[in-house]
Order: C-alpha cells, then sequence, then structure tokens
C-alpha cells in the first residue's frame, strides 16, 4: 500500500532532524527565514533571463532550479508539520477560496493583484 | 483509486491557470516572483514575534499562516508544472544530497549551513 | 564641495553598468529579483541564529553581513535611479506616513503590523 | 551646515524606534525578516509585468512602488545602524569588490552571475 508522497517527505524530514538534534533550530520563525532563502535561489536562478529564457532552461540549469524547487518544497513541508497544520487541506482550502476571488469570467487574461480588484 | 495529493493540486492549478488564460503570465521566472512574495507574507507574520511565540500562535494567526504556506505549495507546484519538473522526485533528489552533505554524527546539535563545513 | 554620499554612489553605479553595458539588464523587474536575492543573503546569516545572537557577531560574520547591507543599499539606489525616484525625498515621505500611522503613545512597546491596528 | 541625507534617515530613525520602545524588537535578526518582507513588496508590483512595462510604471503606481524602496532603505540603514556597520563605508567596499570582480572588459554586455564566471 502506498503512502502520499508529501506524507511520505513529511516523515523523512521529520526523521532527518531527529537524527541530528535540529528541532531545537527549527522554529516556524527560523524554517521561514530558510524557506524565504530558498525561494530567493530560485529568483536568482532568473533575475537577468527574458521570462522567454526563464522557459527553455539548459539541462544543467534547469536540474539546478529542480532542486531549488525541492528544497523550497521541503522547508514548506517541515514549517506545516512544525506548526501542526496539514498541507494539503490548507492548499485545498485556498484554491477554494482562489475560486471565490478570481471568477473566470472576470479575470480572464487579466492577471492584476486581487487587492486591485477590490476599488 | 485515490491519486496522489500533490498530482491532484497539480491538476487542478493547470486547470484553474487554463479558464482564466493566465498561462501566459505564468513564466517560471514571474512565478518564482509570485513565489518569493508567498515566502515573504509568511516571513512577515514571524518577524516581530520570538522563536517560542512563533510555535504558540492563537487559532485565527495559525489559519492565516496555513494559508500563506498553501501559497508557497501552490506556486511550487505550479512553477514546478510549467517546467516539466517531478517535484517529488527532485525531492528525493534533494533529500539524499542532504543525507550526504550532513552526516548525523558530524552536524548533530550544529546547525551552521553547509558552505560553512566545507572550510 | 562634498557631495551627498547617496547621489555619490548612485553615480558610480550609473557608471559601472555604463562600462559593462548592463543597462539592457537593469529594468526595474529584474532589478527587484536581484535586490531580493541579496536581502535573503542577509536572512541566510540570521536564519538559524538566536536574537541574541544576531546582536554580537564574529567580526568576519559582520564583515559578511556588513556587505550583504551594501548590495541591498546599491540595488535599492540602483532601481530607484532606473524608476526616476528620488530615493531620498520617498523616504522622507514614508518617515511623515509612518509617523501618522503609528502615534507613539499609542503603539510603546507594540510591534503589530499596521493593518492588525486598523481593526 | 547639511548633514549627510543617510545619516539624517539614520538619526529619525533612531529617535522613531526609541520614542516607541521598539528597540526591544529591532534586533538584526527580525530587521532582516522586515527588510526581505519589504522588498518582496517591491517585487509584488512587478511580478507579472514584462520587463518593458516595469519600466513605464503609471504615476499611481510608481508612487508605490517609491515608498516600497523606501521601506527598503529605512530597513537597510536601521540595521545597518543596530549592528554598528558604517553602512556608506560598506557600500564603497562593496563597489571596490565589484570592480575587480567584474571586469569591463570582460563581462560586457552579459549578466551571468560571478560564480558562473569562476568555472
Amino acid at each position: 500500500m502506498t503512502r502520499d508522497s508529501l506524507e511520505n517527505l513529511r516523515r523523512q524530514l521529520a526523521e532527518f532532524a531527529l537524527e541530528r538534534d535540529w528541532d531545537q533550530f527549527h522554529s516556524p520563525k527560523n524554517l521561514s527565514m530558510a524557506l524565504i532563502a530558498e525561494a530567493a535561489e530560485l529568483v536568482e536562478h532568473f533575475q537577468w533571463l527574458t521570462q522567454a529564457q526563464s522557459k527553455t532552461l539548459p539541462a544543467e540549469k534547469l536540474e539546478a532550479v529542480s532542486l531549488e524547487l525541492a528544497d523550497i518544497l521541503l522547508y514548506t513541508i517541515r514549517a506545516a508539520d512544525m506548526l501542526g497544520v496539514d498541507l494539503i487541506k490548507a492548499a485545498e482550502r485556498k484554491i477554494a477560496i482562489n475560486h471565490q476571488r478570481y471568477p473566470a469570467h472576470r479575470v480572464r487574461g487579466d492577471a492584476r493583484r486581487a487587492s486591485e480588484y477590490e476599488d
């Protein structure tokens, strides 16, 4: 019987931290900092590229970018775990909110921020 | 038959963007910006809290934080999808790298950055 | 006659970019990405430290942190320049807004975010 | 006799925090978080724009962007102050490093990251 992929990662990360006695560093505050530092490494890969270039990365760069995305995912899972948040359920709640906030007929082809629609 | 939770979210996001004609905005460059903006909203919740406070959030704040984590997860999934990256496989590769980079016996109780171990 | 320090840095950065033909990369969009990547390098220095530790950095780390702050300042000046923004005047406007938004008698010893006061 | 603009802002921020008893929150760790949160608000303005659009902002958006740049500047000054760092001198040191790292004849028209030149 297969375990869900996200739950599987969550358990691996919990074990990894436990074996290293790293729970003491993994406050949600600290994890939010580590998470944004990883997000910035992703940004750094794209900062001087055009949008078109960012869609067609050379293989070596794509692998580096994949690992940055992995880092972000892992810290997101870890932060949720330390907060006792069910990440998948939260994502489902957020998708439901987004459906309400951005009705397809109203925002088609338009990516302005939600706050700008509220005028 | 259940579909994996992450794959399930990936499909919902792809449909959501398609219905709104938003693929045109979802270059990896742009998505990296949206992702870090969400990561910063998480940071903002914790910036004036102590580490101890960040572990015991009041219910309303915990729900807000959960939705920020959801936003980060959703943009990470979306960015991976637009790049053709298998996020779970990338995460498994990254965990394997971390096991090599941070042997438990060497880094126990010590959270210095990897680069600082390389001296 | 001395030139103002910020204006002096602005000119050096403009010359630096001109000599390297880098204006083509320095769109405000790209500069905002470079800026946040530098801000994240600052965050990275502090992510596993306690607040107390962050106040008493060893000399070598303090110098590294100083250069990260410098990077952030330089990209901020450069972004303002490419947008035609007078950074000092904008800072003065923002300080005036902050005085209105956070009256001393109301927020003393309390660092909640402005939006939380609006309830 | 005019005081340097940056020094002038530094003093205003120190007084502002003192009057509000906010020094207790302004650890370098916390300030790095506040700083990156402001940098992200800048990024958010540009995330769905093309590079060309980011250069020609409507007046209202330009004013909002100016105030984000101001916020970043103010937190950078404040963080430097709390760390005892002379921001202008650090910026001059960093510019000197950049001149060495990116010789004009070698990087003209090429914006790859420094690390990519080191191969």
